[in-house]
């Protein structure tokens, strides 16, 4: 039986993962392959640091160029993570004629374009499913399984850390800042949290399923991006008692004036499948034309969810080897020539209803103010809940909205800022009912 | 640009929406592949009959087999349905060097190994992802997004009809024969519905499934199929109060002793995201030991989901036209002469928590004695619901047990239909709880 040899850089959680489960599956994957998949050679930090995965028979180095100019590899298998010597190391790679299996999203997205056009220039492949969703086969499904379909929108939960804070402080009751140290405790969250609790993760794997979607280059930079840091107890409370739950949703949505690129959290009806998906899993919620709603949901992390995914680009790899070029599944789903520049619009421009918390003195004529400040934006009222007055004699007033121009809703918001009656800010949160 | 060329077999349904599919997106699809799809020629039933879709450069004919013959014919697709003709067609195709994509589920789980000996012998491709769970790209997902796994076991929502049955008597308390009243209105559901609700239709599904999963023949005949026929508006009532939900579920489960393949109701806790699985749509969930539980969710027939996932297939073929043939997917997963016999186990070895509802008179010591049958045959109970006496004075009692082999159930049951105190049949739903 033929044998794929691979080289990976990084044997930490993922590599040693990967590892782990070609040894552990390597009778059922040659079933499913046709060959042997052996890796021969890795790339670690330090030489003499503890493993979680046997290396018998893999050369250890601690020079990753090594690897990357091994005649006997087929496929480099990038598990280093960060961007900087990640892309000068795939970059070399793919220079060197070798194929390249990556889970690193924030090198796809930032630097994608440059990295696909050099893959396409060699004559190799460049493959992350892992990037995006963990071990759920997304990238394959709208790539290869949605093919038929013009994709109309795409809402993700693509950020399990940030997933497993907004679960526990709604079945819990727990506050934001005290379940984000648990999960920096459990290891979910990094001590740095920012790109997970900011969302800039999110913005990464949006990035990359926006362009699988709709035929677009990368373009990380006009992704609108808003954390969750500021969604509070009492906002996942009143959120439940409309009957909506919030999540930290990545949206791509293609519209009649640009496509809108946003993460941001949001209100979805309690009914929706998606809302359901609580703690660190992932799903993706597609709208396609002749498809309709399909959604794909699984473990967007960990160490053989992610191998799963990376061993599943290696053997998708493996059985091209020595295909026709042309016959490839193209990285971004489009064919390189085909893949066309699109509006991507900026956050005024965005549409959509809205949840608002402010807190009023509590005196006559507020409620009529507040509501002749969003009709004069052509804002108009979904539901209202006003919350009898506390000891200091504030008022709360939580309103849904009908969906709205962003650019609208700031100018009301403003204009509410301005009020005397009001005290402290005005929190507000998108809401999408996600009709799928 | 490259031309692939497809006949197909039936242009009803399913054919007229792959029609409509490929020409509205033509343009995005040639994008994607890099190479044109063309629907050269169509078998219709009746040449002078409506179409849902133009047919304006399609020779028609009412003759199959000249679709077959036809020298310029690369990919032949069988919609056609049923399992002689359409048996007949594809072992023809085949015979003369032509690409197969069928949507038929009855002709896979019942002929597939004869089909899939034969096209491999004749080194062309048979795709099926149509044929289970429409639009989603399950068996995708499971051939490649998943090769690196091990499954352990899957649970499947795999017919629309049913679940549509289920959803409104649990919606709307209404009967299972008033809802399958207005499904046949609506056209979900058959004249004939035994396929949908006697589980048939989900067992050929779930066939599939567990071949794709196990690395096992095709066993269709292996497979323990129950209907939903019995399922009354009272079971669906006690599910709730007990915390679940009843389903009509595909299971395929690899056990220490053999595989279990059966397709009945279950009562699935209502907090499992499957379990809010509503109206026609289906969804499969897998727990394989890399990756973990991964759930895919979408619309399981019409007109165009089922064509999206037959026009992936065609791509998916488009792409390997000149490729080597040792390296394509598999048909059913794992290569062929890896396919290896599994014992399948009979229902008595199933193991199960059960629901249990029985009707009796209302008197000292039935529940002692109910009770008694049931630790005989070392069945442990975890809830009872006992109802007032109705006007009969017949007393109801509702059971949820542990898990306990399917035999010493039948035993218990037995037992308790010869006991006086019973009045009419004992109604046992099988529980399974899907800790994923």
């Amino acid at each position: 039986m033929e044998t794929v040899k691979i080289g990976i850089l990084g044997l930490g959680t993922v590599g040693g993962g990967t590892v782990n489960v070609l040894q552990r599956n390597a009778d059922d994957i040659s079933r499913r392959v046709g060959c042997n998949i052996q890796v021969v050679a890795a790339a670690v930090r330090d030489l003499s640091g503890d493993r979680i995965c046997p290396t018998d028979g893999i050369d250890l180095t601690d020079k990753p160029q090594d690897i990357i100019n091994r005649a006997d590899v087929d496929i480099v298998v990038e598990l280093i993570g960060g961007d900087s010597l990640a892309k000068e190391l795939v970059l070399a790679a793919i220079a060197n004629g070798k194929h390249v299996v990556t889970a690193n999203k924030a090198l796809i997205a930032k630097y994608g374009n440059e990295i696909f056009a050099a893959a396409d220039k060699k004559g190799v492949c460049v493959a992350y499913e892992a990037a995006i969703a963990g071990g759920i086969p997304i990238v394959k499904a709208m790539r290869e399984g949605l093919t038929a379909n013009k994709v109309a929108w795409l809402a993700g939960i693509i950020n399990g850390t940030g997933n497993f804070i907004l679960t526990e402080m709604r079945d819990k009751g727990r506050d934001f800042a005290d379940v984000l140290a648990e999960a920096q405790a459990l290891g979910y969250a990094e001590a740095d949290p920012e790109f997970d609790v900011e969302g800039i993760d999110a913005a990464h794997k949006l990035t990359i399923l926006a362009s699988l979607a709709f035929g677009m280059p990368l373009s990380f930079d006009k992704c609108y991006t808003e954390g969750i840091t500021k969604i509070t107890q009492q906002d996942v409370t009143y959120a439940e008692e409309l009957g909506y739950r919030i999540k930290h949703l990545g949206l791509a949505v293609r519209g009649e004036s640009g496509i809108e690129l946003r993460v941001h959290p949001t209100l979805i009806p309690e009914k929706r499948l998606i809302a359901n998906v609580d703690g660190v899993m992932n799903a993706v919620l597609v709208k396609a034309d002749a498809v309709g709603p399909t959604l794909y949901y699984g473990p967007g992390a960990g160490a053989e969810p992610t191998a799963s995914a990376v061993i599943a680009d290696v053997v998708d790899i493996a059985r091209t080897l020595d295909g026709n070029v042309e016959h490839r599944v193209p990285a971004l789903a489009f064919k390189t020539e085909s893949i066309t520049e699109q509006t991507v619009l900026t956050s005024a421009d965005f549409e959509t209803a809205y949840y608002l918390r402010l807190t009023t003195e509590d005196r006559p004529g507020v409620m009529a103010d507040v509501t002749k400040i969003l009709a004069d934006q052509a804002i108009s009222i979904e539901a209202i809940i006003q919350k009898e007055p506390n000891e200091d004699q504030d008022a709360t007033i939580i309103m849904l909205t009908h969906r709205v121009i962003e650019s609208n809703m700031e100018k009301a918001i403003a204009e509410l800022k301005s009020q005397p009656f009001l005290k402290g800010d005005v929190t507000r949160i998108r809401v999408e009912h996600l009709n799928a």
